[in-house]
């Protein structure tokens, strides 16, 4: 029986999947992440942002699952920001990108669509 | 087949495991560490350390790989430092504690047996 990824949403892990042993470290340590690869095909980060305010762009659309921490979260062509907190998640559509900024310690996993 | 997780260790990835969501952020970010679980009931964790010199204790053996980055490391006990790079490892005894030092990002993969 297999969970669709976004269903893992409320459990604390991912089952059945490969990770890599190997981390992305991005903007000077601020973003660290690890790609996990689900048995459908399907990907996700799993990351965490150290305090600061950072710019990612996006190429399919994504689904960021806040797993621990907060932050406050702006879309490009928006002047809105909007906050998001452990347990909560956004949607960024494809060819896009956003802004984020967090306070403190923040953790996330980015499910790639 | 099942693979031994250190037989993994060439590999780049690790296989039909669990992954925990949530990471464990250690010493004020300085070690970020994300446990994996096997199918064997084994434990590893994927960690990253920014440039540092900070001292673990260990309760179970622990099989330390070098996945990037290097550092130094001084065993409880001891006065001499070794140092490991990418692909190397080292072995710390149960119940025991050693200081490592890095000066880049080191990341590393902690077997625990």
């Amino acid at each position: 029986m297999y969970m669709d990824p976004l269903a893992d949403q409320m459990m604390l892990q991912f089952n059945g999947v490969s990770v890599l042993k190997k981390a992305n470290i991005y903007f000077d340590g601020k973003c660290i992440s690890r790609l996990v690869l689900f048995q459908d095909g399907s990907r996700a980060t799993l990351g965490v942002l150290f305090p600061s305010k950072l710019n990612f762009d996006t190429k399919r659309r994504e689904t960021m699952e806040i797993v621990a921490g907060s932050c406050r979260v702006r879309m490009s062509g928006s002047d809105e920001w909007s906050t998001y907190e452990a347990g909560e998640r956004f949607v960024v559509p494809e060819n896009s990108s956003f802004e984020i900024e967090v306070q403190e310690p923040t953790e996330y996993v980015c499910h790639y669509h």
